[in-house]
């Protein structure tokens, strides 16, 4: 784990993760994805890198959009097993790669993209200077993140309940102290790095970014439909979603 | 109350404040000025307009450190006669008016400043839209509020405490619903504004500003020797503070 966590690999989490995307109705494809795609460019013509690209959905979905060339990393080989399986393309390449590794990649983006897989990464600032580095004049950064409130949690019990097991409120602590946090997620021992929403809009700002849009997705009254337990997400939201140009 | 609530004029809630501001040490001195005062430019020979003065003590500051010209306003007539008994200078000037009527005042300022009045404006866009029209170019708007965390709350418990007291989490909920909130501080009914992060920073960017910092204070270890319990400060924190400029 730490640096080149690679806990994708990890047999239980693979399938653990797998089972949730593959559920008809999950937050990723409720509130995340939505929310993210809402913030893309026009893609006509554009090359896109996508970091910690995973199964490659959103690599074959840019391409649909008219990118003429898309780079998917990850660091998980299983993962992009099913990429090349499920979503190859001519103008997608895939390459196994720690996001800590991009400063060695050449060539420039006119958009880099990244969904969930940023709070994995320690140095965040080393990573958002790459970014910048690897963009184009006009390019945009746009990433999604768990929502810095989720990150926070340490241990102990996230929610307190009424007697019927409604959430009534959300027990937040440590939210100040920016830093490694060990959790269970399928495993033991998951690794994810909480930062402030501040140490989060400064580092974009300080690696050369303007901040052009922010986003804290909420359920729709269609998800809540489909899911309803959602309706608690108005305590605390799930992700935090940047878009952001390239000064 | 509402549109321009006067809180600061009814006579419990002006004995109240003026205690804790009294107080030698409270959470004004010790985390939300000196953050805030960190951002401020050099002020030689600046015009500075404060928005929700109080009793001119930030005024008076601005004079200290070299501006030529200061326009303090506030809607409370009680606070404004504090501030000319004891912030009185030929180069300041107080205004007893509304922030929702500032756009009826001329002249440009190069810096607009405004210490935890905020979260009790309803038309943040409006106020925001003014002070963009009130700054002259490179002009500086540097402005605190209750953090969004803090004004979520609606009612019950805010915080869970162990047996001996010490609080082990804050109890977040509805911090997704934006909107009016009431509250009892000396008073009951005292009305505040609850937006989330990502509406304030929206909102600040579409008004024709770019970040430039944002801070949520925390307290030093000289802070916690004099307020020992400050250190449940880091479950969450107090303040924000915004520094942006005129784009």
């Amino acid at each position: 784990m730490g640096k080149n966590q690679n806990v994708y690999d990890n047999e239980i989490f693979f399938e653990g993760y797998k089972g949730i995307r593959e559920q008809e109705n999950n937050y990723n494809k409720l509130q995340e994805q939505p929310a993210i795609k809402s913030l893309l460019p026009d893609l006509k013509g554009k090359r896109v890198l996508d970091l910690g690209c995973g199964y490659g959905e959103s690599c074959s979905y840019f391409i649909e959009k008219g990118a003429k060339k898309v780079v998917g990393i990850d660091i998980s080989r299983k993962m992009l097993e099913v990429a090349r399986e499920e979503n190859s393309h001519e103008n997608i390449e895939y390459l196994e790669k720690s996001m800590d590794d991009i400063d060695n990649l050449t060539g420039k983006f006119d958009l880099i993209y990244s969904s969930l897989a940023l709070h994995y990464m320690e140095d965040f600032k080393k990573l958002l200077t790459d970014i910048n580095t690897l963009l184009d004049t006009d390019g945009l950064f746009i990433y999604s993140q768990e929502h810095p409130l989720t990150t926070a949690h340490e241990k102990g019990q996230r929610w307190t309940r009424d007697e019927s097991g409604m959430r009534i409120h959300y027990n937040l602590a440590n939210y100040m102290k920016s830093g490694k946090r060990e959790v269970t997620w399928f495993i033991d021992g998951v690794v994810k790095y909480h930062r402030t929403f501040s140490e989060i809009i400064n580092t974009v700002n300080e690696c050369g970014f303007q901040i052009e849009k922010v986003l804290e997705p909420l359920p729709s009254k269609e998800d809540i439909k489909l899911i309803p337990k959602m309706v608690q997400d108005f305590h605390k939201p799930n992700f935090l979603i940047i878009r952001a140009g390239r000064r």
